[in-house]
C-alpha cells in the first residue's frame, strides 16, 4: 500500500548519489547499528565501508549505537558494555573519524527519546501493525510475544533521524517502510504544528549481498561469518570450512555454483576485482580458498591492526562515545526546544 | 481477566488509608491532570480536595501536568500555556503548597519520558490492546484513528509513577487497569534486571460521584459544570438553570428525583452536611437553588479570592512550575541512572 512512496524514496537514490559528490555539505546522514557483538565482513561491505565513504566525501554523518533496539526482540540484552566497545572498535578501525562523525548511544540522549511521545501521537496503531518491516520482525519472533517497543520501533527510528536533522538515510530495500514512517512523522508534524522537520530521503545501497560461508545469509548466529576482529589464522580456518562443490575447475557461475561464487565474490570485494577474472586459472577448491583467505587478510590487515590497538584502549573508546553523546544531547536539546515552541509547551 | 489483581490493589485501599494517618512519611503519591482547561467542582470534590488532604497529612505528593496526554485523543492541543496556567491557579488556590508539593509538566522532564522505552519492552501489544481502560478510551473516539500514543499511554503513566518512586496512586475504579500496567512494569523490570521499582498501591476514592447540573456526568464539554474560577453571579445563574422536577416539596430521593438529589448532594459536599437534612423545610426548586448557590459561593469564596490573585500573577505560577520541573528532573535523572546501571547501559 506504500508502494508509490517507496518508489519515490527509492528512485531519489541515484539522483542523490550524484549530488552527494557535488554538494556533500547539503547532506546529513543518520545511520547506526544494534550493539549485538563484533561486526563481520557482511556489515563491512554492506554498510560500514559506505559510511566511511560518505564521511570522507565530506558529508556530516552521525552514528547511533542503538542499545534500546537490542531489547525489542530479546529479553536479555547481554553484556551491552562489551558489545558497545566491540562496535566502537570496529567502526573506528574501519575509518570512522570521531572528530568528524559523532557516535552516540540511544540510552544516553533523553531529549531524543522524549520525541517518541509527540511522534507517537502522529502515527496510528493500524499503520504500525501493517508496516511490512514490523510484520516481518513480528513473524521472525515465531509466535513470541510482540513487545510495545517492537511495535513502536519505527517511530523511535523517526526520532533518531529527525532529532539531528538528517536528510539522508542509507537503507536496504526491506527497511524502506520504516523510513516511510519517519517521512510521515516529519510531514504530519509540519501540517499539525509547524515545519520543524524535513522528510529524509533513502540512500539505497547498490552493494551486492554478501552471503555467508555456508551459502546462507551472513549472520553471527549461523556462525558463517568472518569477523573484522578475527585474526589471520581464524580467517584461514573459516574459509577452509566454506561450502564449495566437487568440481576441480573454478568458474564464476552464481546460479549453479553458489558456494564457489560466494567465495569469489568475497575475494572480489576485498581486491576490487571482478569475480570471474579471479577464477581464471585456479585449480581446485584449496587454491580458491587460499586465494580468498589471503585476499581477506591482505584487505583487512591494516584495519585489524588498528582494531587491536583500539580494543586495548577502552578508555579511549568510551571517551569517543562520551563526546558523541554530548554532541547528540546538544542537538537533541535544540530540536526539543523547537518542538516545544511548535507545540506550545513552553511555560515561561 | 485482571480481576484478581484489581481486587488485590483495591482492597489494599482501606488498609492504606488507615496507615496513611499513622505513617504519612511512608507514602509518596503521584497524581495529576491533563491541562484541558479550568477545573470544576467535580474535579475539586473528586480529586483535588483529596490531594490537599494527603499533602496536609504530611504525605509527599507530586503533581504532574500531563501535557502530552492532551494529544492522545485530539489533534489540536489548544492553547496549552493558558490551560496550564488555569490548572496551576486552580491547584494552588485549592491548597496545594508548592513548597511541599512539586508540580511539573511531562514535556519538561526528558529523563522521565525516556523510561517509556525500556518499559515498552516489558509490555506486550496484546496486553495494551486488551487493557479495559484503553479499550474504553478507544471506544470513546467513535471510530477515529487510535494513535500510538493512546495505545502506549498506560506505559507512559508507569513512567510517571515509577520515576519518582511513588508507592500510592489515587485512582477511580475505572483507572485500576492502568495502574495494573504500572505494577506489571515494576515487577517485570525487577525480575529481568534488578529491583529498582516498587509496585504502587491504588488509593481508591470513596467520594460519591458528583453529577452535572443536567443530571449527566459533569464535563466541561457538556456545559453542565460550575468551575472553581466562576464568580458568584455565574454560579447563581448556573444553579438556576439546573434540571429539577415539577414537585414543590424537596426530598432526597436519588432514584426517583435525580435532579433534586444532585443539587442536594452538591450543597451537602459544600457544607459537610447530609443531603436529606438539607432538604427539610425547603419549599420549591427556587428555594433549593438559592440554598445550593449560596452553599457553593460560601464554600469557595476564599479559594476563588486566592485564585483571582494567582491568576493575576502568571510569573509566579510559571516560577512554581519551573521549580517543580527542576525537582522532577533531578528525581528522573537519579532514577534513569539506576535504570542504566540495572540494564548495563553505563558506558564509562
Amino acid at each position: 500500500m506504500h508502494d508509490s512512496s517507496f518508489h519515490q524514496a527509492a528512485t531519489r537514490s541515484a539522483e542523490v548519489e550524484a549530488d552527494l559528490r557535488l554538494h556533500p555539505d547539503r547532506y546529513r546522514v543518520l545511520t547506526g547499528d544494534r550493539p549485538t557483538g563484533a561486526l563481520h565482513l557482511g556489515h563491512y561491505f554492506g554498510t560500514l565501508a559506505n559510511r566511511v565513504r560518505l564521511q570522507d566525501l565530506g558529508v556530516q554523518v552521525l552514528l547511533v549505537v542503538a542499545d534500546y533496539q537490542v531489547i525489542t526482540d530479546r529479553d536479555d540484552p547481554g553484556d551491552l558494555r562489551a558489545s558497545v566497545l566491540d562496535l566502537l572498535a570496529d567502526q573506528l578501525a574501519a575509518g570512522i573519524d570521531p572528530a568528524r562523525t559523532p557516535v552516540f548511544a540511544h540510552s544516553a540522549v533523553p531529549a531524543l527519546n522524549q520525541l517518541l511521545l509527540p511522534f507517537l501521537s502522529l502515527v496510528s496503531v493500524a499503520e504500525l501493525e501493517r508496516n511490512p518491516t514490523v510484520k516481518d520482525e513480528v513473524e521472525a519472533t515465531h509466535g513470541r510475544t510482540v513487545s510495545g517497543l517492537m511495535l513502536t520501533y519505527p517511530v523511535h527510528q523517526a526520532a533518531d533521524i529527525l532529532f539531528c536533522g538528517a536528510n539522508l538515510v542509507p537503507v536496504g530495500r526491506d527497511q524502506l517502510p520504516h523510513l516511510e514512517v519517519t517521512r510521515d512523522v516529519a510531514r504530519r508534524f509540519g501540517a499539525r504544528y509547524s515545519p520543524v522537520f524535513e522528510a529524509p530521503d533513502a540512500l539505497l545501497s547498490d552493494t551486492p549481498l554478501l552471503l555467508g560461508l555456508d551459502g546462507h545469509k551472513m549472520s553471527k548466529s549461523r556462525g558463517n561469518t568472518i569477523r573484522l576482529r578475527d585474526d589471520e589464522d581464524t580467517t584461514v580456518r573459516a574459509v577452509r570450512g566454506a561450502l564449495t562443490d566437487g568440481r576441480r575447475d573454478i568458474t564464476y557461475e552464481p546460479a549453479t555454483r553458489p558456494g564457489v561464487a560466494t567465495l569469489l565474490e568475497l575475494a572480489a570485494l576485498c581486491t576490487d576485482r571482478d569475480p570471474a577474472d579471479l577464477a581464471v586459472g585456479l585449480d581446485g577448491a584449496a587454491a580458491l580458498k587460499a586465494l580468498v583467505a589471503e585476499a581477506v587478510n591482505e584487505r583487512f590487515r591494516g584495519l585489524r591492526a588498528r582494531r587491536r590497538e583500539l580494543a586495548a584502549d577502552p578508555g579511549y573508546l568510551l571517551g569517543v562515545l562520551a563526546d558523541g553523546n554530548a554532541h547528540a544531547n546538544a542537538l537533541a536539546q535544540a530540536t526539543l526546544d523547537q518542538v516545544r515552541e511548535a507545540m506550545g509547551t513552553v511555560y515561561r
